[in-house]
């Protein structure tokens, strides 16, 4: 039994500066973590069991799809990430330290390359595969801005498993295992989710998909169709070709624009000046190139121009997922020095391009269709190019998805308008294909006696973020309320009365009993805490069951207090650990 | 149930080729962990579960005495180590590593300074007080020459505890509430341990105790009295003062000593040139003055000269003990040519200690005693002194134990004569006391109102190690045999009979059934591998119980092998089941 007169554990009223989201906030004041390291945290008894019952969760149900767990060092040797080239390619987000005698090492941020080198040392047949390991362990990334307390932290638990497949076939199967074998887990967690496409980024392969919990708090975005049944990453949709525009269009002319620094008020002085007869000049007409820097994580750059319509902003993230492993970031003023070519504010595609005469390289969104016209920069001050044509008067150097994807845009799919939702990543399945097996040399005689490279799939579950996602879906502003599975414990059993009181004895009987059935008992026996305070931290650690022994002990009854429902109940005393043990064991 | 034809394992017949001790070589061989890095395993699933067991035990155990577990991150900043000076002190053993923003950051080698702001932060009153925290946690340290597999890893599994009293009687109930704990999780473990006295090292604080495993691969030496209950590590074997020699002695001569570069040479020339009248001249008459070098972790060196008799060698990690944090290591050539003042094979007392001539500090092993009289260096070539007389002719700065402990030297405590064995250090205890309370400021009000400074123990056992003692303390040339309580299973069915013939069917039902007893059971189901090889993997892999189900099974025989006993044993087929579960449930 838990007594919080000696259970190690501090409530506060009061937010902690640094949190920004209610998961920080609630986990910090309910006192089951703290914070040791910039994105790093401690957790506190109550917050332990929390997360030791999410990653019992888990292992049971990687063991019941037979992934077999295992465990790997996090201090890992510089070589073998060079080999896949990760040591690079990770950038600034690789912990890298050197040891006593000059040898380099990283901190695991994923363990492809290990679980790899594993199977490859073990297993050499056919006859040995399939296999799936994993490991529930600590991971390490270097993240540039950690926040939001465990949902981008330095150090976190993941579970990270592997399979090893002969060919497609198999792979495909393992991969449905593991999705199955999620879509179970964040049930049995109460987690609500969504499966969405996603970009694989720098874990290399071709399929994979993101289990996102639909949370406004979370770092990602995503589409779903309001018809079909796409969802996808913002960052993984894919507009595609579109139909090229047919028209014809007089010849392009430059026109003066003074004062027109901003896409308004370029619109403006077109719809005074140089009225369109058929409708008003829009946004939408006008062509809009962005100036990027792109940067591999060798740390060469390359400028790279976008061009988007004038109506639609740049969307980074979306293709930074394009260009992974290199990042990117808009041009800045030492960057634009070295391009003299390019006129801020009048940019146009004209001297775009690897043929231009800047040489800079030119992408354009797939809204920008072949054959349509548009307004954009005369590479002069002050001045634009009306009916400039894309292909009759200038080409790009290849398409982009560049734009922000927006609530309404056509579904990739079947054309229906898409609705825009945010959502946290609580898990990634990906078919990595043979792209560790190659590089790394893993491969199996085949049954023809012919050395075949094993086909893999990775597949991960933040375990820690999952507390705290879970904390995000569930909680209100008082506290917070954790679906039985994961609670720190079945019943809070608030005392109100006195040392040794007929209260006290009342409820110390009912808590022994409450756990001779199995329950696990958390039980508020603190001398001269008010019944107030009590209750307050009741509803801020959030236990699904309160169970209230007070006053209305003289009528024979205690109270039951439902922390997801918010109802009080009123329940004879004598009846009280049937009742409470039918709750826990209902699941509910 | 565990099917060795899915299983995730591989046996090997030969010995890794860096493999010292038997641990190392059997868990490498039977599959429970592979090298992943200099120092750093992967635990295999058969190793993972022994792992976990034994895991579970110190769990159980902790929380038994009311210690409550928690949780911090391994990858620390810097400051907190750099307040209690042991960002320096751990000198090389720690690995440091620098964050993208450049702050320096090391992974954790234990964890005192972190508790100890964790309880200044959540806890103010003595009321809060005792409080006992303890994680299983993995530990990382560079250590200079990682070896003997798990037995010296750099990065390891450890569970280590911190208990917080307001005075000196708290931290003694702790202290032996700890140790109390620790002698049922051994036994539990069922590994032999002896618990001696110790020096604290970096850790710093007062007493502490070691529970040494008694196995010869052991990096530590200790002493146990034949008589008394004395035991040590030798390290922390204090001799004491010891009564002075009160004999009077002719005045100091020096004499030629040609040719006479050691000790036994010297010896020779002495007897047959300089014949004393009562006895032959022993290498017990002779002064040996041993020049070494003291780094701190600062880098600073320092000389130091050691006095003891020529019959007994310095024994450095003694004398490295009592220098804590600093390191020392015998003087190289170019420390020598410093001291020109220093004549190397011929060095004398005349010459040493702060207020001589070289300023050389100058510290003597107690069996120096006051009053005696000694054969040393005259500090000229083939030269030496005769009845060179401690406190008479010479004076050194102090007393250091430095003479390698021998069987039969006297007990400290009652005279008697001590022996000498060698252990693995499993678990230590320690009363830390006030220190690092003091340099971080945990302070908690006191009954009267007054701010009292806490005063600590830190407790740890090495998990991982564990597990290799027990293999060590339990195998033999064929192969590990585990204590039940953390064996990766109860039962080794080994089927020998062809896939779905009678013998087969058999053992999957046999082992079905032992399942629905509760019995864990490895099965060896494996296809076209021979009796012969399946029953050497089954030794080398030291499940206790193996089931063997074969041909004797026309007879309606099974055969119960006992790795432990080495005993085979014919059970009717249909007693199987129960005789298999009545041996697992005796615990032996």
């Amino acid at each position: 039994m838990m007594r919080l007169s000696q259970l190690f554990v501090r409530t506060l009223r009061d937010d902690p500066s640094d949190a920004e989201v209610p998961s920080h906030r609630l986990l910090v004041r309910a006192g089951y973590i703290r914070r040791a390291a910039p994105g790093g945290y401690t957790w506190l008894p109550l917050g332990w069991r929390v997360l030791r019952k999410v990653e019992q969760i888990v292992r049971e149900e990687m063991d019941a799809i037979g992934a077999q767990e295992v465990h790997f060092p996090a201090l890992l040797p510089r070589e073998v990430y060079e080999t896949t080239g990760r040591w690079t390619e990770y950038g600034d987000n690789l912990f890298r330290l050197v040891d006593r005698k000059g040898a380099d090492f990283l901190l695991g941020p994923t363990h492809e390359e290990m679980f790899t080198l594993l199977v490859k040392d073990l297993y050499s047949s056919y006859k040995d595969l399939p296999v799936s390991l994993y490991q529930i362990q600590t991971k390490y990334r270097d993240e540039a801005r950690p926040r939001a307390g465990l949902l981008r932290g330095r150090e976190f638990l993941m579970k990270d498993s592997y399979s090893f497949d002969i060919d497609e076939a198999g792979l495909s199967k393992s991969y449905n295992d593991h999705r199955d074998a999620y879509e179970r887990i964040f049930k049995r967690l109460g987690l609500p989710y969504v499966i969405v496409k996603a970009m694989s980024g720098a874990m290399g392969g071709s399929m994979s998909e993101e289990f996102l919990a639909p949370i406004e708090v979370g770092e990602d975005t995503f589409v779903r169709c309001t018809s079909c049944d796409y969802s996808a990453n913002t960052e993984a949709v894919t507009t595609g070709a579109l139909a090229a525009d047919t028209g014809t269009y007089n010849a392009a002319s430059t026109v003066s624009t003074p004062n027109c620094p901003t896409i308004a008020s370029l619109v403006d002085y077109l719809n005074t000046h140089h009225a369109r007869t058929d409708r008003a000049w829009a946004a939408s007409d006008t062509l809009k190139n962005v100036v990027l820097q792109l940067r591999q994580p060798d740390g060469t750059t390359e400028t790279l121009v976008v061009g988007v319509p004038g109506d639609r902003e740049v969307d980074l993230k979306r293709i930074e997922a394009q260009v992974s492993p290199a990042d990117i970031e808009t041009l800045d003023d030492a960057g634009f020095a070295k391009h003299p070519g390019l006129i801020r504010g009048y940019i146009g595609p004209q001297v775009l391009g690897k043929e231009s005469t800047t040489g800079v390289r030119y992408l354009l969104d797939p809204a920008v269709v072949a054959g349509s016209a548009w307004v954009t920069g005369a590479n002069e001050k002050d001045s634009h190019v009306l009916n400039l044509v894309n292909g009759r008067d200038f080409n790009a150097d290849g398409t982009i998805e560049a734009v922000e994807v927006a609530a309404g845009d056509p579904c990739p799919s079947c054309g229906a308008a898409l609705e825009i939702a945010r959502g946290i990543e609580i898990g990634h399945v990906f078919q990595l294909g043979r792209k560790y097996a190659d590089k790394l040399g893993l491969t199996v005689l085949d049954q023809n006696g012919k050395q075949v490279v094993v086909t893999m799939g990775s597949y991960g579950i933040g375990v820690s973020r999952a507390v705290a996602s879970i904390a995000e879906a569930f909680h209100d502003d008082i506290g917070l309320k954790w679906p039985r599975a994961i609670s720190p414990a079945d019943v809070h059993v608030v005392v109100t009365g006195k040392k040794d009181d007929d209260i006290s004895v009342a409820a110390e009987k009912l808590a022994a009993e409450l756990e001779a059935q199995g329950l696990e008992v958390l039980i508020d026996d603190r001398v001269g805490v008010s019944p107030g305070v009590k209750f307050k931290d009741a509803e801020l650690m959030g236990i699904p069951t309160i169970l209230v022994v007070g006053k209305s002990l003289a009528e024979g009854n205690v109270e039951v207090r439902d922390r997801h429902a918010g109802t009080n109940e009123a329940i004879p005393v004598n009846n009280a650990v049937a009742h409470v043990t039918a709750l826990a064991r209902s699941g509910s």
